[in-house]
């Protein structure tokens, strides 16, 4: 398992909003996350079942609220993506709470209302991604550990001004948003470079 | 698709060698990539559609030739992580090739043998995963740029002695991995910062 948590870096992180049935919210960050494709506009993440078999509060909570998918406001899911202001508040919500605290109250991130799903976005997260639940996949129910695929429609985008142009090319300065690696470990996306086109024929 | 490309990163990057039927080996660079989890130990990519609706080699050869799963030496496909060192040879397979020409011999990446799988892994990657197709989730076939998602088990590790210690951690600076970012950008993994346990009391 080490060399799947060491080997697949950098790992964009997913922190993601839910609310239970009984209207509790949560939040979590998971770092098993990808962009799917342009059609339908999808994303997924990979909540791992608890070391006890059970499944974590998100998957839970989508779950229980999950509403199928394109039939209006749903329960579903956000996405926010975390910037470098916001990495240690989302480091807290990666230690487990006594259930039915709230992670919002305890680090100190804003609820935002949600326009298509119930769930509330974070406002510090200059990203947020609003998804319904379109397929939930589970590799090994019951297992310590046991694999699942939550993949969401995107419903809805939230983008703050200071990180998008007219065009909707978001500035990686801006968004500065951090990556997951091996360990404690987290990078930035400071250090970039660019890979021009045209390298088959620049190759020879 | 532009807010997905920019705002989910930093990507990783799953070099995937595959080959056909008739024996043509391809490698493609695919970005939207994730592990899975332990159990079973999983990871996936996502190729989506051709411009035109079409399936890409990469994923018409998983289709071809794969081999259900655990069912001894099949043809699955290899995940080959992607070292600073190795970034120009991959974003080089990034443009579509003749059909029929393979990248391996325009980019001078070396073929290595697999252990369990018929498709060849690259010889430069420090880190590869043999991996057989468990399933092949199709979200929209025949649609231009629409979803797939490819499972796939783990089932050999080829890990460069420099980048892992005996207690299989792997040691980031001497991977050097580079992540995707939007746009023709990349960045390193070489600004990294770590973020302690026990957030959760010392916030108060």
């Amino acid at each position: 398992y080490k060399l799947l948590i060491g080997g697949i870096v950098p790992r964009p992180i997913a922190f993601v909003s839910t609310v239970s049935r009984g209207g509790a919210d949560n939040l979590a960050p998971f770092s098993f996350f990808a962009g799917v494709s342009s059609d339908p506009m999808s994303l997924l993440f990979c909540p791992a079942n608890t070391p006890e078999g059970g499944l974590k509060d998100t998957l839970r909570n989508i779950l229980e609220c999950g509403d199928g998918g394109g039939t209006g406001v749903g329960a579903g899911f956000v996405v926010n993506i975390v910037s470098h202001a916001i990495a240690r508040p989302m480091a807290v919500c990666a230690e487990p709470l006594p259930h039915g605290e709230s992670e919002f109250d305890l680090i100190g991130l804003t609820r935002a209302p949600s326009r298509k799903v119930a769930a509330p976005r974070v406002l510090q997260s200059m990203l947020s991604y609003e998804c319904e639940a379109m397929q939930v996949i589970r590799l090994a129910p019951g297992a310590p550990g046991g694999g699942n695929i939550v993949i969401g429609r995107v419903v809805w985008v939230h983008v703050d001004d200071q990180v998008v142009d007219e065009k909707m090319h978001i500035d990686p300065s801006a968004l500065d948003a951090v990556g997951r690696m091996g360990g404690l470990d987290y990078c930035t996306t400071r250090d970039r470079f660019e890979m021009p086109m045209g390298l088959v024929r620049g190759s020879g």
